[in-house]
């Protein structure tokens, strides 16, 4: 990483490439070290934080270890989300593979790669809500990179702690074991992705108005990630986050176990705006459901007799190779998931 | 991080588009555990590894971490180094940091971005350096991620251990230490650099077959991490890596301890090369060896008495605030050092 060096403050509407990186850099760390909000965690485990070569983070037991990359175009758009809930969304995706594991995110270092003449205001804001974000979990910013680049591009490595827990790999299903996921509304972010392209599309911004929750279940969504070190305290088998869909998650799922597992649709958490926003579209909610990706709710499967509050049980774990919904067995979708922007 | 699947052997001529994210991402994922010229290290600190949401390494101790992204166009060309090589220099370059703090790489997450019309082969090879160059190191890839980007952009994060050892902040020397550095030809890259854009800009790439050994340290430099252990356990004061220039390493060094920096020029590490170059492009030496970034070696400040074998003496530390290069006071360069492609 480069280390930045103080200076006077710096105006939002200069450009990047005027400003220089090790300038902005500083503004960057400055705002991840003054962050009032956070809690009484702050610099417990905390060694040395952004400022340095590498951070050095001290926190009992093994680290649990992640990154996610958002690129502008294909992850998010400017015109659909404001530069603050682009940052908050990549550490939420970080994040939620932390908490698959049953891990509580400790730190996060970033990556933001920008076009020269994006506005320092732009890079400020997506480093506040990347440092809002991590707060809000109870991580800290432990460093960062700056560098041109084409297109925006953040990339969110988050790492995390076990607390003594045993991580909860992908494939580690049993048969007999209780399928469940958290939320109440799978489905919603691609709800809200379906009407900002539609919207798009017609030239028309009507509908918008009309469904708030699934525009913001897009822009950012909001898993309860304390959920996943709650699930291996309880003893989850296997867990995985929703990012790609359900149904891929559990191909995933069902093929790192060798096992079959069963969804019943009617017992998937949904809510009236999603049905809604498909009857508005004239689309098929099940399908958002069922492939809808990045809400990042948490899929899991628990021996049977100890799902914890926040969980709903939407199937079941079989001996066999397949997943079925609703009896039927499906095959995942193909392609290159992060192109469906 | 998105899970893999198994399934074919993938065709080296596809690109990455047809073939598909989860698909390429199982790819990426064999052949980060296929790699026999893994030492005795081998699994020794991780207890997930690549192909599950996230990693678990458990090293004892407190974790470094620190993150780093080239940019296809700003940080290298694939005319200019074949991408097993941009692959290695990338991890180069994030492990360079967990070195500068006294740590040793113990494992990365890398995130690949890359143009969906990108050959498989091509991200197959990137991959290979970066497997080859963490294995070689003594760390191990841990996971990453795979997503669609205008030009490639190659994140790598790197975690290391300090093994007991206290990490070495940049700010930490104190008056009458004895600078030095690591290596035996700073600027080395940066002449490799110079010989190829001079090639490119008159279109004769005849002065390239002469300097074998620079382009070598331009398109991956060599620095010796295991130093910066060495340097921790020598009893260090500071410790920086060299990706910027000295001049602008030895300024951050002075700024962040309040003190006086002195370098004499004639002790810098260079080498016969590096002059012949700057002699056959009618260039300076001493602008290489004082600016040159990404020579990746390290710059230290160590108490009088205790230099290890391997460091050079360069300078000393004094009372005051200024960086002097031969009795001269210097200021540092300013804008954005990532655009020095």
């Amino acid at each position: 990483m480069t280390v930045g060096r103080a200076g006077d403050p710096v105006d939002r509407a200069r450009t990047v490439g005027e400003v220089g990186e090790r300038r902005l850099i500083t503004e960057l760390t400055r705002a991840a070290l003054a962050d009032d909000s956070v809690g009484p965690l702050a610099g417990h485990d905390i060694v040395i934080g952004s400022g340095d070569d590498a951070a050095v983070i001290d926190t009992a037991g093994p680290t649990v270890i992640s990154t996610d990359t958002s690129v502008q175009g294909r992850h998010f758009r400017f015109d659909w989300s404001d530069a603050r809930t682009v940052g908050a969304r990549a550490v939420i995706q970080s994040a939620a593979d932390i908490a698959a594991m049953g891990g509580r995110t400790t730190g996060i270092v970033v990556s933001i790669g920008c076009p020269p003449d994006t506005t320092v205001g732009t890079v400020l804001d997506l480093n506040a809500g990347i440092v809002e974000t991590a707060h809000r979990i109870g991580g800290r910013v432990l460093g960062g990179d700056l560098v041109a680049a084409d297109q925006v591009v953040l990339g969110v490595t988050a790492v995390g702690a076990l607390d003594g827990a045993v991580p909860i790999v992908v494939g580690g299903a049993r048969p007999g074991d209780v399928l469940a996921v958290t939320g109440h509304a799978l489905g919603a972010s691609a709800a809200g992705l379906a009407l900002l392209v539609d919207a798009d599309t017609r030239g028309d911004t009507g509908h918008l108005d009309e469904f708030p929750t699934l525009l913001a279940a897009y822009r950012l969504p909001s898993p309860d990630l304390t959920q996943g070190p709650v699930a291996a305290r309880a003893g989850a088998h296997a867990m995985t986050d929703i990012s790609d869909g359900l149904i891929e998650e559990l191909i995933t799922m069902a093929t790192a176990a060798g096992l079959a597992l069963d969804v019943q649709t009617d017992r998937i958490p949904t809510d009236a705006a999603v049905h809604d926003a498909a009857a508005t579209l004239g689309m098929d909610p099940q399908e958002w459901k069922l492939t809808g990706g990045e809400d990042h709710e948490l899929l899991a499967a628990f021996p049977p007799g100890v799902l914890p509050p926040g969980w709903t049980r939407i199937g079941d774990v079989g001996l066999g190779s397949a997943v079925r919904v609703d009896g039927r067995v499906v095959r995942g979708l193909h392609g290159w998931q992060s192109f469906g922007d």
